[in-house]
């Protein structure tokens, strides 16, 4: 394992905070079956990031299975196993975004979700006091459109999707992946945790929600139900 | 961390309690991503509360993210963290109800219920046997009304609401506020624990029995299913 | 805690047992709120059980808080707590079947699936291989038949209902009380714990069921979707 | 418990893993009630099987609940429990595909979908991310047909018509037994697990796409909701 410190985390620092966080998510099904990926960075110049090791148990998620890659995704610690898959992705998230950290669930909600407004090309999340979590965001009164990209084997083509679709939406805190998952990000791994748990949340919600409209037969979602609400 | 003892309560006790129950409320994902805030009453002449800090992280929260605070919200220990967003409503329910602790969960089904019966003002829960734990409550046979305020990011003019609300159903176990989550209380933290556990049930089993009910084309809960039932 | 060995359990081994099972049943949410009662058989001439206190967070239920109880739920024991208010129940169903323990929990599907089906006074459950898991039989081409009875505050006429319940029902390995919960049984506490495991993993495969099956416009479960099923 | 190596695994190792991933679907609700059942090859000439002990508590599973069978599923350690009722299953399933790891699950989302598709004799899972976890899958766009087989509780016939059914899709990662579980397997314990959850996962999925399609008057599954996705 890298232990040399770099500006302002040392890898050691990162890859314990990503470690503790995928277990957490593994707990939760948002990183099941060795899905999921997690990074951070080390330091910004040149670019180094702590990135979680391809195929390996979240739930057994320990830091001496995070590598030091480079901007293009090599290795450069010393270590037999390969970076994860998506690490095209997570760098070009923090190229965009200035991310100091960058997390990657698979959940049986942001699964759905990424699926059913794939035709509109995202989905609008908005009015709900959990909003006020992510970065930057003060009421309540937030419209956040989650965009949804098409999923693909071609890691740079798929990168470059992603690049243009954070210059198209510079506010979104997130993104889906069709019938794969959901990227979020943050300043540090902690604030990329909790964008993690709000938007799944949400995503839930807005999943239920969906379910509980469309079981009415006028289509509407609050029938002002009253004392018939049992 | 403030360790005066004041009144029947010490800050030490109650925010030890408060801190665990908020990391069970975390674990049951109903205080995800810094969401919830917890309180409890310290000494009544002057109001002294023991406050969860602002933004942090329920399923880590120890007992020295807790702060006390004065009937204005300010701040007496000395702490570096803010108090809770929300303070202004839990001293106010405290004032209202004489309550000696108050919860405030963000789950799933509290803010889908609170979404759907909003035009209602609220929404009705009666005849289960889990309404015998909230204080009071003798039989099932009890009607449960839970308000729902409209949520606001003015919390003085909210808390007035929170304020008008208890005044004009004085035997409510709780309220929600639309699109936000759950506040409940109790006289001591795990009475207030109780009522929420009771109440998020609760709260789940009309969801999902409205989802069975209007998947129905009869539009009967009860369809005298017996042998077909499987 | 009553610490004398009768018949063929101590009363400190079936304290335990239960007290494991009941912190089990509250993290899996079938005892939350102080809900749910449990108890298990000390000696049978004369009639003793070891019955959980009333009003007791299951989640830190520990050995100290089961009381020893006679036929008529006296308590034996030197103890200030008192016995669940349901002891009525639980000690018709020791007398009724012989029973060693008897488990009671609120579950969200029990609750729901009690109400759903009252009309019909039980539901049936069928073709399962987990029911084979339930004491005597064989097979999963078994019917189950889980009468529910109306709840009741007056425990004499309550305790009446399930005792004349189970003389009409001899092969039962359960019951519902509507909006209320389960309430099953076994030779030991590990049976009944296994009873309780199944019954609500099944109660929660009808319920879910009824919803794939409710939704569908033609009224059938199984639609040959074939390669339509996604 | 045997402790004699063979071949390439020690019958403790692959007990000890078989353990721990049992306690595992334990919390998940995927082996409840003394369901579901696991083993792994300790040798293959001749072969020998660690075979988890029938009716145990997937909960309490520990490495001394193993036993060491033959390819008639015969006990060859000293032990006085008995080897899994669905042994035969087992072994017939590491003859037919070469596998070091069999695994058994009952989950609700298992059993729901063995009995909703099995008239179509199986079910088709497309499109996901997550199908990459599975043995020897490279992208997305890979379509997993899982068969369904009819239950039944004579095991000679029951393992006849898994053997066929593995000859008749040879490609295929697991099998549904209509209304009792879900069958998968792996070079290994690891393997073997891993594949259990993708599979739950997916089948979580399916399940719950459908309810989101059939509340659906048009039918149609993405309704272009863009912005009145709520």
């Amino acid at each position: 394992m890298y232990e040399k410190s770099y500006g302002s985390e040392s890898f050691a620092q990162v890859a314990a905070s990503l470690a503790s966080i995928a277990r957490s998510f593994y707990t939760r099904d948002w990183a099941v079956g060795t899905s999921g990926n997690l990074s951070a960075v080390v330091d910004r110049e040149p670019l180094r990031l702590a990135m979680s090791a391809s195929g390996v148990d979240k739930g057994a998620l320990l830091m001496h299975l995070f590598l030091l890659v480079d901007e293009h995704a090599r290795v450069l610690s010393e270590h037999d196993a390969k970076p994860s898959d998506e690490s095209l992705l997570h760098i070009r998230i923090v190229k965009e975004r200035g991310a100091g950290a960058v997390l990657h669930t698979h959940s049986i909600w942001n699964t759905l979700l990424s699926d059913l407004h794939a035709t509109a090309g995202g989905l609008a999340i908005e009015g709900y006091e959990m909003l006020k979590g992510l970065h930057g965001v003060k009421t309540h009164e937030h419209r956040e459109w989650l965009p949804i990209i098409e999923n693909s084997q071609d890691m740079l083509g798929l990168a470059d999707n992603v690049g243009d679709t954070l210059s198209k939406f510079p506010d979104t805190h997130g993104f889906l992946l069709r019938r794969h998952g959901l990227y979020t990000w943050g300043d540090d791994p902690e604030e990329a945790k909790r964008h993690v748990e709000i938007l799944e949340f949400l995503l839930e919600v807005v999943g239920r929600t969906l379910l509980l409209q469309r079981g009415n037969r006028q289509g509407r979602f609050d029938d002002g139900f009253g004392d018939d609400s049992r």
